[in-house]
């Protein structure tokens, strides 16, 4: 079959054939109808220093897809040849402390599609049949892939009520667009988006955001306070990473507010714990993965109410063999979510 | 000036001249530009045995109003002439337990107006100025008027998150009707509201209830499993205070689900607590009133952002002159919200 | 092996020699040490209605108990033989809404040890590997026994915060007794206790409690409201299931105040709903089972550490073959928790 | 009256003879009994930047005491003369947003006594009413006078359920110290203090810790997973302020674990966010004064029931004229709580 290998460490990926992979027990093999790509992926690409210290090669890389299972392996029976489905990529040892008390999103022992087992850029992909989730028969293939990002969208956006509070959602890659939109759909009274990419800005402002703010051309605490009568917002979704627009994320929320942290600082950074966290009496919440499964049921619910609507975000749609095109697209910024199809684009 | 007086105990009220009354220390007075109808005020008109057990004559009727603030008592600094506010009718003591730890909404000392004190179908009334709410400029009398009961809606809909998940409204007076549309608003994925009346199920609809259950037609408990796979309803919020209804709403919640009870039961009936609530491990909230200010605030982030519209609830306008026919309407049922005028229905 | 079995419908069980199960795949055999009595045990030993309509024939009775792993079944990775350990008694599905989303004690398709299959008053019993809880190795063999009903004390007295809380505990059967214990453990200001029964109301001051109320000789609300000022309790917790307990209990109950279901009721009885709960804005909590497997960790903390001790509990040790005088103990109700040894009580 | 003032800006502070304060409307006069220093007193005599910034003099220091109701002045209601209190630190502004929404503990406009306004190290002192709390009687003056810190310790402490779990404590000064007791006392399984100096490491042990780490001696972070089989303590309260403590804290939490932050760095520092809070699904909440008044509230519960001892603490008794002796205990770190008395030592 078709696959993207990191065969060597080091920047850069193939597109090669390589031997179809057998399920094992416990195991489901899955057609890919559909993969996207994450910010992880391009990484592994470029072989940021991340990459290498934790990926061993060679892997197929990727984790959101959907597709169709094609084979069981032995023992398995909550999964049937000929459904539907996407895939949590985190898969959890189930044994535990966290995983045994609903926490498994925290697990002690968590491997991942496309960074610790091989992935989903290929025709095929074996998983556990505990990372198997049933799609609705509607839902279409390309948000079916990326329900993996969006799930951390899910996660991060219900970890405080919004309804009828003011939101500033900081970094508007693809997770959080969609948290723009969640926290539209879930009664905001003012969602603010920060974003430093025009492109990214545009996307903002179609999946609901009342304003985006350039935080390279005005200052985001003084925005985030100007919009709140100087009070500052209620909840920050912090999907950045950039360590400025955290501190100043925290600076524009209200004394008594809350912050879900999902970006990644790429290493330590210095913050004023005291003025920025401590004496206003901040809820700090850090967020990983997505609740299992929690988060799947409650993004299954908004997608096929139609209360949600992602599609927006999904700027690009490739063949599999392009995904050096998709990289690079991914290098620039200058996209929302980016899906490889290994049967060709559907027209 | 003209107010709307029960004289005497027994059913009925008269439309009146009687004296202005004059704010004393810490209250102030406020010209009333709209009032609207509770059931309450019906219950005490047609003196039930709860209003006869409560009520002392002679009392102005009416809690629910808007109006400008025209005179400050002696003391009074958070108001100040030519406010546009609403007010909170329950006047509470501020020194009890639950005052002084956030729960003054069931403050042991509780006088309501309309009630235990002079009301507001009236040309003025006067209220303690710490129950003044000062609404933004742009907010319409009638719904200005209406934020009473819309607050009882928030503060019941807003009990348990709702984004994603299957509501149940169960009786669509006024309170439930803005509860169907406060779920909608706060991303609920399907919204089953309950009600016998014809007049009321297709407001419900307006309010955007995606079915209306008719449980004199439908059993609600299989109408509401059948919405939900047989799973049963996630969040049930009841606002009847019907036997039946109650016990059907239970039943039609999902084990481990959650219940958010507002409607009065008139008169104690039998409950299978074991079957209807424990061994399905729920939560239930009795809700009474609106948290001081917590409510409040989500109401006006709700009205003011756009996120929320109760106007289709307004569904009478009359001259206060008129209030027996307004009574009328409370009567049979066919009505939303009934607003009285005391200075006539602006056109 | 030897085996308390319900034969034939009707009242009654005998001792009898019955063959040693085999475990299944994904089961373990386990040689029974110590298993103790529950109520729902006598109840079908009488054959109440409940057990007339639910418990098929024949059965081992029993679900409560400890013991040693000493055969696997085909695929069994989780417990090894010779592990020391108890088991939780509901059988739950894992594929249903509630097991996927952290309230597998509401599972929808729960089957119980000693209800719905066979049970524990036996030399040895069968159950499936998931269920196996191991215990340390320090842990009594009684107390290791009676974590399962210990479990659902536990369950419910964290239900809500008790710390610096006055907590009503109504109903001192062998729950309730242990309930009494953790709220003091947790730092409870005061427990009041409430049960009829003079031989557990002495069991209730030696768990610790504060004071104890005979709901025959004294007014309970009356009781419980002079034990807090007027106020009424925090929270209270119900144990007892008899309607005028709960009743009262829901009235001496403060205004804000939160209340965990545990008794179960036999039948429906009245409830003024709107004066008990809803206008009082009570938070009530239905409660079953053990969270799986969050109440078996902390039950461990607590016991390992020395923070909980329940042995008081524990009032009678018989051989298994006394199980017909350990039935008649339960009648009279002057025991607390009667455990029975199938290899003869260690001296 | 006889007062301990910072008369011009620099370090230091003289005991003077100055004007007894006039209580002015919604005021009252106390007459004190005990007042204790604060880590802040210290820092105000000392002058530090944070001082130079903010303090006006002169000014009278001191803000933990407890003293009778001398005077009432103008339109006071709530408190009588006679009343034995002790005070609310935090003056409030009541109409905040925070305020009006039960977060005044976090109010926009806060005055502090003895930091913006004549403070208590004297003969008697003015307060607004509403920040008096009335004591039980029977409440030893020491620790009425002490009451403010320990509402920062129980306010932290009870930010998350400890009951049967494993929890740190970082630094042990006089609120870390009563954190480790009501850590204690609210059922935690195993209690570990971390602290450098060997004075309070004694005090922890008798204040309850099952173990005290030295920071300097062990590594905080292994140290803490030691304790908890590698999985890292379940709730950790920082009350150090140290940057190499928080995060040797914090990595020593289990993921998914609980943190109360109350120590306040004194400058910004460098923090892992990704690895020590994000990737590890942390909830960190910032803490700040006392709830009100619900921290009061349980305070008091806890010290009237006796649950909570906090004697062990108070280490000195001094009479307010040897408050430089104070100062200098306090700069050696060779105390706990230091008790002043305007009125001298009781014997």
């Amino acid at each position: 079959m078709k696959a993207v290998v990191k065969a060597v460490p080091g920047p850069g990926a193939q597109l090669c054939e390589v031997e179809v992979p057998r399920p094992g027990p416990g195991e489901v093999l899955i057609k890919v109808t559909a993969a996207s790509i994450c910010g992880t992926d391009y990484h592994i690409y470029r072989w940021d220093p991340w990459s290498a210290g934790r990926v061993r090669v060679p892997l197929v890389l990727g984790h959101e897809f959907c597709g169709e299972v094609v084979e069981l392996g032995p023992g398995v029976e909550t999964v049937s040849v000929g459904d539907y489905v996407s895939a949590e990529s985190h898969v959890v040892c189930g044994t535990c402390y966290q995983c045994r008390t609903g926490q498994s999103h925290v697990c002690q022992n968590t491997k991942i599609l496309g960074v610790d087992r091989d992935g989903c850029f290929a025709e095929y992909v074996v998983i556990p049949a505990a990372n198997a989730w049933r799609n609705s028969r509607t839902l279409p293939p390309e948000v079916a892939s990326m329900q993996e990002p969006l799930g951390n969208a899910v996660h991060t956006a219900l970890s405080f009520p919004v309804v009828g509070r003011v939101v500033a959602v900081v970094g508007c890659g693809p997770i959080g667009l969609c948290a723009v939109a969640i926290a539209r759909a879930a009664g905001a009274a003012r969602v603010l988006a920060a974003e430093v990419n025009p492109y990214r800005q545009d996307l903002a402002l179609r999946m609901g955001a009342h304003r985006v703010i350039d935080p390279r051309r005005e200052d985001l605490t003084e925005a985030l306070r100007e919009e709140t009568e100087g009070l500052g917002v209620d909840v920050l979704m912090e999907m950045s990473g950039y360590p400025d627009a955290i501190r100043a994320g925290l600076r524009g929320t209200r004394s008594g507010g809350q912050v879900a942290l999902l970006g990644l600082p790429s290493a330590p950074f210095e913050m004023d714990l005291s003025n920025e966290v401590v004496m206003r009496g901040l809820t700090v919440q850090g967020v990983t993965g997505r609740k299992m499964w929690e988060t799947w049921y409650q993004m299954r619910a908004l997608l096929d109410s139609g209360v949600l609507d992602v599609t927006p975000v999904i700027t690009h749609r490739l063949p599999l063999e392009e995904f050096q095109l998709a990289m690079e697209l991914m290098a620039r910024g200058e996209c929302g979510k980016v899906v490889l199809y290994p049967g060709g684009v559907p027209s």
